[in-house]
């Protein structure tokens, strides 16, 4: 096809072209002597994007799926209590891996669309007198459901509870899109993949982990080999990994990690908050509801969008990728025909955004949706127009 | 900068990446016994693109100005009268080429944004009765004002005139993107460049011949050498060049010309055409003009924009450039300051033009046009859904 | 650094332009229409290349170690015995892994540079008269030493002795570079890693799964999320994954199926074969060992090189990448120090490998080895002449 | 085919991979605000390799024999005499263009092999008392033979000689890998092209114009368009091109002084010198002779090697290719099929050409040319170890 596809999709997401040229290198070794000093930059950088000096953020040949279970494997025991928020697909499915592994689940069942609770966490906490919960998995931005969790709030609820259980959070779709602090917040063990706000193709799990995880490691009766930590940490010190990394992966995490930082994370942060901004506009516009419920939670990286009742959720997506060469994402689960999902994260901006939003009008009336044309993306550049008044997009991101 | 530039001046067009991919490979002998294989399929392929059969394109390593000089020096003699319908900047510049050479202008003058007249083309004609007009040098899209002439009617004026002269095109903005037809129309030499309609860097001046032409090289008093058709055509029987050819833009050009001619030809027009169609559509919707004035002569390649009197063009351009990373053409010359343009060919669909659309609708409210936000991209829209009926587009390419 | 690095490491091993070119793709959405014919393609094809047919061949994003464990939590229970013959570093990181995950170890143990000894497993069968040997874990290609072994005489030791146990086979550096057979030696499982004789990066497993060890997931006791075979294979079905799949490896594989299949795998084996006959002959004019001690083990994808004893072989390795920018393989563990490696496998020819014994050649010079310059790319040269001869380089490989 | 082609032919020379991925980015607007950015640093940058600060440099979308078409119709006339040393084949292409240009040609004939005389261009001008030869054609570098002429001897003649002659120099194969000092030679025009010492692909020249040269411009009868300097310098000040330029080939060539600039033009000469050495010492292993008949003239950027009389050079270069995937040069004119010419510039290092002098010894083994195989290669790695010495090649090199 001439034209190029258009992939918002809620991950992978498109991966620019610095990026794509980076990764385009000769095969090297990765035990010359010069790999090292490329890893150890690796290591050092990332750090900042997670927001943890204290911790380490460990890099596997892996999807994010990988990332849950090595959380699992270095940490807990079969029969295990974990207290798991449940409030989409992919808190369910971090559940079921958890089954696997023997663990003993304590799920809070919320509606899809809610996000995690932590009054709810702070409770069951409190009532666990015997400490049988060991920890608790939270998804940070549910990816299905287009909803950002408050991790600030479920850390101050486990203090206040005076609960041990370690902090595991999934953060595949937020770390580098949204704003995360691993060590102020007291994440134990923090899930990122590649392919997301890190704008890489799929294929990296980074693992960020606490100090004080660590000392865990020793009590966890699961077996464990291909994502043993310590094993990781030990051979990282020195630049090298425990078995042959994903090179080009680590080209180019070198060139994602410039961006990011180049463009500050400040910067990076707002630029998701603007752009999901014009996309919630767009969709008010057009008469339509999000699928997450509170306007404090709606995913600066993610917007699921509730199409009317008589209408299939993938005739939209069929009609855009078929007629106007648009990727969008499917509804999971049991939204799967009730939404489609715009991703809005990773290497885009207004006009690429702008395109994309006019492409789901188009897509929508080609589902005979009764939206008016050019409501949503006029609604959106009007978000975009003001929003270039840096001032005052300051004052919106500090809310 | 993380995210990608919108590039939508009238050529350099966007690169695909399947050209891009083709042009990344290992450098190779073109003295090999293996290049002839590719070099002889270009030369076949691109004929179909030119629409001759019964003459040949040539191959430079040049731009499209190289393309002009090379029409002159193998053709005409110092002294030689050419007629020239002046109707944009490109035209004016060819005529100064021309004059270079020590050849003798005669100017068809009208005001830019009309095109070339066949009328006026036959009443000189028919005038010189010593055939002293050895050429006509006709501009098919001006790419300054984004006004398309009427081949087929100038040869015939010439026709009609029963004169002699020689017919040069200049389809360096159209072919590939709008009708062009080398053998029908008559067009002794077609001078195209490789970095718009065909999707392809700068540097590649494709020059079309008929064989009717050929047979006056011999009177040309032109020195000629670089640009020598004669041996470029005895070089290229057997897949050569004279001299090194750009090879890179050749392994380049095999993509190209796989991408358009999978495409088909009329299914190529068709989508410029109905591309087109939606800047149109939001110019007016906007409330302003474009450049050229008459819709029959509309360039489904590029569109001129005036805009208000008390408004300078050259801040839109800035501001789209700086604002929102979008590339306009900026008006040249006497149309400096006037207008902005807006490159719609090559490698583009519809949602990369929306965004674009949208993007200079803010790049104007940023400039203080008065102008109704959302009206333009809207009005394309409608346009492209429309045009999805495909019973209708082909009527409207009929036209 | 202005010239290009020769990477002659045993893995990763050179990655062909046309991989590069083909992993260099815009990303795509994994949950697309169209997705599903790319990964049911590969799925297809990857299995002519493990010479299967009836059973699967899974791809995750993970390392070779990642397989390894893929095999044992598929199949496993804490407790269970597994027969392994020790014959190099891979052998036993195999064994250590399966420790890790609770396996009871019966050791064959065998000098470094000796192959598995079919005899000796067939012996240790006989005498397990209880069953309680439950899979035997044999690396095909020991990298560490650069020798192969014979699985097919494996296989009839199993059968010979009537015994049960799953036959687990390592072929991350053997496959596609070796003849590899995996249904007709009934292999029950078979790993390998892209970066090998795929000529891809590293970040993808394959993992060959014969139809008989389906049966055996279900009593497995080991706890199996990231690697569960079955989920992997019911998915795969219609061409999907259970999570994000690495996507840039899976458009690479269909380069590498595409460039091996072209060219034929046994015309793939052969020139592995001739290649490293070449460097076999080297090592002997050059008066020095392979670490291989029987002919008829030698690897034809690495070869490891013992150096004099005063010499620290290491130095030839420095040598090799600081002067002459030639990546050589250090030696693992106990070799460390007396050999070096030398990786000849994958994309490569005779004239890449000859300026490679030419720099291993100065390197050991500069390390003041004895020996006599130019004699051993003469030896290898030489053999290269010869094997042009098709007949005769048959009659080898058939040996 | 699966194994990379070893480019040995004198240009095109092998792209390094840093160049192709700096070729490989997003199309871009030459007139944005950021483009002129990029031109002057090249602009700037690029007279560090010519060896000029007085002067310019200009880049036109042309191979090299556009650069000698454009130093002709910039500053001679019709009838105007020159003087061009005729010592090969690129001698003899250049006088015919200046015939084509209708100048008057006065050759000095010398047998190919022998380099350019100052001796007889001294006889010549002294005798030349009315001052009637405008220029002297030198062409520096003579691919087709691979002999190095003594442009500072030539300057020098011109002094003694007093003569007002100007001096042009085809630089193509030379600048870059030879040393070459545009303002202390006193060149007026030096012409270059980027598919050789510049590593890039073929479609860009490079012309060095003298300040003193500039003031001819206007005494020129030639006709003048595409490769007017006065408009490229006029366009130039502030970044600009007449013209659309070579964007890709831009890119590219800020890469290459990167790279020419960063390992520093002494180290490369000296490189070009160490590698060239190695392949003469070959030559003379084989028991073969150069073409080029004085060791003071030998180029350090291509050999042009002369086959036993009962051999035809072609079947060598055939072999090379069919059997070896090695690319040599054929032999021009009236030494085709006596010579093989093996190019060594550019991006190239030991082991590439050491690999390349391999094939070529066994290409010449399967032609039935009686040599001892390993002898050339053999003698070409004695001469890189030993100029592994740094001391002793800054000696060579200051010769």
């Amino acid at each position: 096809m001439i034209s190029k596809n258009f992939l918002f999709v809620p991950g992978p997401s498109h991966v620019p072209d610095s990026i794509q040229r980076a990764m385009h290198q000769p095969m090297s070794d990765h035990r010359s002597s010069e790999f090292p000093e490329l890893v150890l930059s690796l290591l050092k950088d990332i750090k900042e994007v997670f927001k943890t000096t204290s911790g380490n953020v460990l890099l596997y040949p892996a999807s994010g799926t990988g990332g849950w279970e090595a959380a699992i494997m270095n940490t807990l025991s079969p029969g295990d209590q974990v207290l798991i928020p449940m409030y989409g697909e992919f808190c369910t499915r971090w559940a079921n891996l958890a089954t696997k592994h023997k663990l003993n689940i304590y799920p809070l069942n919320s509606e899809w669309g809610e996000s995690a609770s932590a009054e709810k966490i702070y409770e069951t906490l409190q009532k666990d007198t015997s400490n049988s919960i060991k920890a608790i998995f939270v998804v940070h931005n549910e990816t299905s459901t287009g909803v950002v969790s408050d991790i600030k709030a479920i850390r101050k609820a486990i203090d206040t509870a005076q609960h041990p259980a370690l902090l595991f959070v999934d953060g595949v779709s937020s770390i580098g899109g949204i704003d995360f602090c691993q060590d102020e917040w007291g994440v134990d063990i923090a899930v990122c993949g590649s392919q997301k706000c890190f704008m890489l193709p799929p294929g990296l799990a980074m693992i960020g982990i606490s100090e004080k995880v660590k000392s865990t490691f020793k009590y966890s009766k699961c077996s464990n080999g291909y994502f043993d930590f310590s094993e990781m940490i030990k051979s990282n010190k020195d630049g090298h990994f425990p078995y042959t990394p994903p090179i080009s992966l680590l080209y180019g995490l070198r060139e994602s990690l410039n961006l990011l930082l180049d463009e500050g994370l400040k910067n990076v942060f707002m630029r998701h908050h603007r752009l999901a901004s014009g996309v919630r506009n767009a969709i008010k516009a057009w008469g339509l509801q999000l699928y997450a419920v509170d306007p404090l939670s709606y995913s600066n990286t993610v917007s699921a969008v509730i199409v009317p009742n008589d209408i299939d959720a993938n005739l939209v997506i069929k009609n855009a990728f078929e007629n106007y060469n648009l990727s969008l994402g499917t509804g999971l689960s049991i939204s799967n025909g009730r939404v489609f999902r715009i991703g809005h994260l990773g290497a885009i901006n207004e006009l690429m955004l702008a395109g994309a939003i006019c492409g789901v009008e188009m897509a929508m009336l080609d589902a005979l949706i009764d939206i008016e044309l050019g409501s949503g993306v006029r609604a959106a550049l009007e978000s975009y127009l003001i929003e270039n008044n840096i001032s005052s997009s300051i004052n919106q991101i500090k809310r």
